[in-house]
């Protein structure tokens, strides 16, 4: 693993590189269906409102959209001719009355100097546009099912399809290029820095609201608007709780804090979980879980590079908390034995990772719910991991009633676990440790720099 | 205008009061159908995930919902007999595989002790309790136009009304108890801790989103997670766009910022804007605006009380406007004759204010958005306030070029604006002042305590 090098100002200068993303789509949707000719289409986000209200929806833009245009505007539509290779982008007309309260809007002029589009045209020319590409013979309009508005026709097309596209994009987004990995890599720091913050105010907070507050704040001070998902700050016995979002206990008398919570920026998330002592200062307990995660996620990722098997890195994690466990006593038996009966799950239920971008939980993973495995049955990436995908390394251990209950009452798996040596860990509540991988040839680098060492984290708190 | 003197935290230990809520609404609608039998039927807000997504929409529960029940909690439903006046909630049953990732749900037991409602069922049991009430004499269902999914049936109801309960929630509500003034206080001294957060920022912050990250973290750092609507955070010039959205443009050399920003609580919004001078010194033209929109406010808070026309109300604020644009010398002339050839919208363009509660801008308001009377086109509320009824008041002058260009070239009003004195106005942007009233029989009480005196914020931004 690699620190990471990446200068994210210089890259983030330039453009999006939407239109090398169209190119991708187009190989990809040429690789199942080597004669298509026609136009890719898609349709950004409407701008919408509440129900029952005149205030916004918040406005999110379609993945897949911002994918092939770069544009984060609500209202627009997006067209790709796979015989010119020329892309136009549609973006609403200008409203008189709209100007009055809201300003000047984009203007066609900005939107080409802004985005890798080679025109830009209102949307009022959207359907004459399709109608005289849709009359080139034998054309193809590739849509996604559902993200067509009732207003477009697709009248003078031969073909429609409306599978391939969505596929393509899907899968095309697995591979981040340059400028991908330099938006994650501004999220993280982003979020480095809200993650300091917390730390350092830690100690004094009462509630694990005031220290949402802290990370959002701080996110949004730094100019991102976005959480890339809602943060998760659980005390104590609350962190066991892996889906909590209450957000607003007592932190008074709690041993660990549990905080999941990243940034986004310009659509693209980051992912980052760290758990420290309230305190200051761990206890025997709750170190000793610690090192054992620590110790997960720095085996898991020194096993990273092109090519490894998620499964297999996944399995490593669940070995490494396994002889953990058993150096504690929780765990008593053979390992080989524990790992077969799937009982690491009890304290380890989630999979390891899963890949990050546009989506917090991004596409292309392959997951397979109904796995008859249950070690790999949450794992959301099922594949050899290819270089240039950023994933999410987060191992866990958490001591968690509602799912360890059922297996202490298993002989399958109650034999492997010693109840009272147990009992001295419910109060952990539970250790989680995530940063985000760039996977490359040989190895990865570490996008995520959010302070993780328990002896660092422990001086900042306590000189906090 | 009194001060508030409401013991906030004492109201808000008890439930809240959806009984009487219900109460009041079956009386509208007896008023309006004298022998109405039978139930009223709501749905709250499904719990739903983004677009393309496994993460949440943000949850926001349907106001109606709230307004009966007081649940601010995903896919509930509840009915409330007109006969008996029993009320009903019906809550999500316990799904064992959703225990496990996010703990224990709401259970009926800490249902029926937590909120004003007489009996808590699964909602299993929904469509079995329609069909008993539903068999009953002559029996009317009350429900809300598209707020009644496809899986519930009204089969068994004599009548189906979908008209007349919507009407009446939207009616009942203008009229606010003590629980829901304490909720509004609540969010209005959240907000007030926040907005004084900001003043004592500003002079060092560089750009407006690292203002509007200390408004919204400082408000989750008090509990409250969500903002009532999108903070406008508008330095110089930026100011006159009244619906401005960037909040990311730096903060030098600009003269003032328009802070307009509030807090929600339990459902419940304050809604509150601040101007003050980015350097801690308004510049001469600035304070000659602040104190003329300060002088708005003040009188026309002064003119509130049970039964005053907020039409009246509105023209107040337009007369002390132009008595004060015309005492700089932006406007020339009969102070009667610009009043009533409407000049002074284009310094003032929108509504003196908006009925407040569950929503920002809430129900009962009555607007007529197709006035051809430009200066109440977009008065939100045309009535006669009541007693109970909570308004803001939000007088605000404004230089933006979109909107006060086109009345320059118009004769019928260029002959009252000084071009020459107003282009030394530009740079001001705009200040706008917004306080939340409650109306009393006598007067009203204000429920905003954030910092509005122009020596005082001048004071406070110095010393910071």
């Amino acid at each position: 693993m690699s620190k990471a090098n990446i200068d994210v100002e210089k890259i983030l200068q330039g453009k999006y590189p939407a239109k090398a993303h169209a190119k991708r789509v187009v190989e990809y949707i040429r690789s199942k269906i080597p004669d298509a000719t026609g136009v890719l289409y898609l349709e950004g986000r409407s701008d919408k409102l509440l129900e029952d209200s005149d205030e916004p929806v918040p406005f999110r833009q379609r993945r897949a959209f911002m994918y092939l245009t770069g544009v984060d505007v609500a209202d627009c539509f997006f067209i790709y001719d796979l015989a010119t290779e020329h892309s136009t982008l549609f973006i609403p007309p200008i409203d008189p009355d709209s100007v009055i309260w809201s300003g000047l809007p984009l203007s066609p002029e900005e939107a080409l100097s802004k985005y890798d589009v080679d025109a830009v045209l209102p949307s009022t020319e959207l359907n004459p546009t399709l109608a005289r590409l849709g009359a080139a013979p034998n054309a193809t309009v590739f849509a996604i099912a559902d993200r067509v508005s009732d207003a477009v026709t697709f009248l003078e097309f031969t073909n429609k399809d409306f599978t391939v596209l969505g596929e393509a994009i899907d899968e095309t987004r697995v591979i981040k290029d340059e400028y991908e990995i330099a938006l994650i890599k501004k999220a993280n720091e982003i979020s480095g820095v809200a993650h300091k913050a917390v730390l350092e105010r830690v100690k004094k907070a009462k509630n694990e609201y005031e220290l949402e507050g802290i990370f959002v704040g701080t996110s949004i001070a730094q100019g991102a608007k976005k959480q890339a998902y809602p943060s998760i700050v659980a005390s104590g016995r609350a962190a066991a709780t892996l889906h909590y979002v209450h957000n607003n206990k007592d932190l008074a008398g709690k041993d660990l804090l549990l905080l999941d919570a990243g940034a986004e920026w310009s659509c693209y998330a980051s992912d980052i979980t760290r758990t420290f002592p309230i305190s200051g200062k761990f206890t025997e307990e709750s170190r000793a879980i610690y090192e054992i995660v620590l110790q997960m996620q720095t085996e898991t990722i020194a096993a990273l590079k092109e090519g490894v098997s998620w499964d297999e890195v996944h399995l490593l994690a669940h070995r490494i908390a396994i002889d953990g466990l058993l150096s504690l006593g929780v765990l008593k038996g053979d390992r080989k034995e524990i790992l077969e009966a799937r009982t690491s799950t009890a304290f380890l239920p989630h999979g390891l990772g899963h890949y990050l971008g546009l989506d917090t939980h991004d596409t292309g993973g392959h997951p397979n719910y109904s796995d008859p495995d249950p070690i790999f049955r949450y794992l959301r990436v099922r594949a050899n991991l290819p270089a240039g995908s950023v994933i999410t390394v987060e191992p866990g251990i958490y001591f968690c009633e509602f799912i360890i209950r059922p297996y202490l009452k298993d002989p399958k798996h109650s034999k492997f676990i010693d109840e009272k040596v147990l009992d001295k860990y419910w109060d952990v509540g539970g250790v989680r440790i995530e940063d985000n991988l760039l996977i490359t040839k040989d190895g990865s680098i570490n996008l995520t720099d959010a302070i993780k060492d328990p002896d660092e984290i422990e001086k900042i708190i306590s000189s906090s």
